[in-house]
């Protein structure tokens, strides 16, 4: 068996730093995730500067990223400007991001439950016609801050309309990390009772509440194959000092090395470059395993 | 479906700890703990003051500890030493506590892996006649930190000779937190293949390297139904200031509750209970369920 990861540390994790990363810092970052075995890593945002100034340097960054066979470098793309931006750079990977609520359609996007389509439908259309490859999240899967638990049905509802457009993989993301394994096993059986295939979902969760990895378990035993995480455990609400947000690369390579499936992901590797990156967000790595195995590798 | 949580944290938590507790303070922890709907309350070790000082106030703590009904407080029994204190204290649940590795026998208990049993054998046979209920920890059931991996096949023949004295339940303890999803499934097969139902079997899992809810769910799904957990996450080698050892109580909670499997303990409470306690010890909990709620408690 093997899984692939969907590094979201560069663009998830950096996103919600209060400091700002120097673009020579973000750049070794990726590099340092490529040399680690990582072949897909989100890198940054063509989001409005004025919602994530922490990404405002995504056009530089991506005027030079290594090249290396086999590595993808998807970047999230909000809306048409930022579609012109990402195929004036070259970009081949792009992702969208839904709301699964209501509530997070209007404060995130501005946007009702279903009119959000009318601002994915124009850039998966004009990026497929590129011949880019298109990535759906949908967030907000189990449970929002102002609506309470996210009926399944919808879920699958507005998760199937972003399948429909020709996006490739749904990303089902517990945002505020709520969820358990009962939860995972609810969503992922009505997506399979409307006919959606677990090869067309990845999960992405968040260890707010401590249960990113038993829900990613819960997710890979009922067939999914492609899992989110950021390198250290980085991103997330840090309303603490190590507060907890995207389940750890490398709490995820433990467990499944554990279990004897390939990665291909070198973990002290990795544990280095999360230490190497938390020295320059000045605050210690979230992640078990970069704890434990910190003490070891020094 | 009901899962019995066996709360470790006024024991096994609070051995680790560098700072020495008043024992009111651990009498309240105790209380509060009870309030909060735990019905299995390890409360203290009578193993010499010269390795734990941390528990040598145990006759003093037991002379007084809150009579709820349907609440047991087991108590740790290293030797016929312990015993006789037990019996005398009018303890009605003991454990005992052994290796299931050469090297940590040698280490921990200045024993072989066979001969810890010539300690073990008059205290159960004692306890028994006495009418206590023992239970048994097995501890390094996947690895220790000399050997590596133990075989599945060496856990199963010491933990049944611990079954074979009497023990009505044997916990499998992962004391140093290698554990992964797939090494619980290998070792309770290991079990059920010797014919040991999964109703003698508890397991103890460490967080040290993230897997301890995953590895619990796994165990859950197999049919075990006892988990040892420590309120707030408080224990094991404590080598960070908010570095984790047990399995956090409130995690579990959160799991379980989720999950629709009835606990009979009151999440807040707990919560409350590791917030109040974290004031004394002077460091956060590691819990995340524990750093998540405090912000909407306060």
């Amino acid at each position: 068996m093997r899984v692939t990861i969907y590094e979201v540390g560069p663009r998830d994790g950096l996103q919600n730093e209060p400091v700002t990363i120097p673009v020579e810092v973000k750049r070794e970052f990726i590099r340092r995730l490529a040399d680690a075995g990582l072949t897909t890593i989100e890198a940054t945002s063509f989001v409005h500067p004025k919602w994530v100034p922490q990404l405002a340097d995504a056009d530089e960054l991506l005027a030079d990223l290594p090249r290396r066979p086999g590595v993808r470098y998807p970047v999230l793309v909000p809306n048409e400007r930022g579609l012109d931006r990402a195929l004036a750079r070259g970009v081949t990977d792009i992702a969208i991001f839904g709301s699964a609520t209501e509530s997070f359609a209007r404060r995130n996007l501005n946007r009702t439950l279903d009119s959000q389509f009318d601002m994915f439908a124009p850039v998966v259309e004009r990026a497929l016609a590129h011949g880019l490859r298109v990535r759906a999240y949908l967030s907000m899967v189990f449970a929002d801050p102002w609506e309470g638990p996210t009926p399944p049905e919808q879920v699958v509802r507005i998760g199937r309309r972003l399948l429909d457009l020709g996006c490739y993989e749904l990303s089902l993301g517990d945002t505020i990390g709520v969820g358990t394994p009962g939860h995972v096993e609810r969503l992922l059986d009505a997506f399979a009772e409307a006919g959606v295939g677990m090869d067309r979902l990845a999960v992405h969760f968040h260890d707010t509440y401590g249960q990113a990895l038993a829900n990613t378990l819960t997710a890979l035993r009922r067939g999914v194959t492609v899992v989110d995480a950021s390198a250290g455990g980085i991103g997330g609400c840090p309303y603490a000092k190590s507060a907890t947000g995207n389940l750890a690369t490398e709490d995820l390579v433990w467990m499944l090395h554990g279990m004897g499936v390939e990665t291909g992901v070198d973990l002290k590797a990795l544990v280095a470059t999360s230490l190497w990156l938390a020295e320059r967000l000045g605050r210690p790595s979230p992640s078990r395993v970069v704890q434990a195995l910190a003490k070891e590798m020094r």
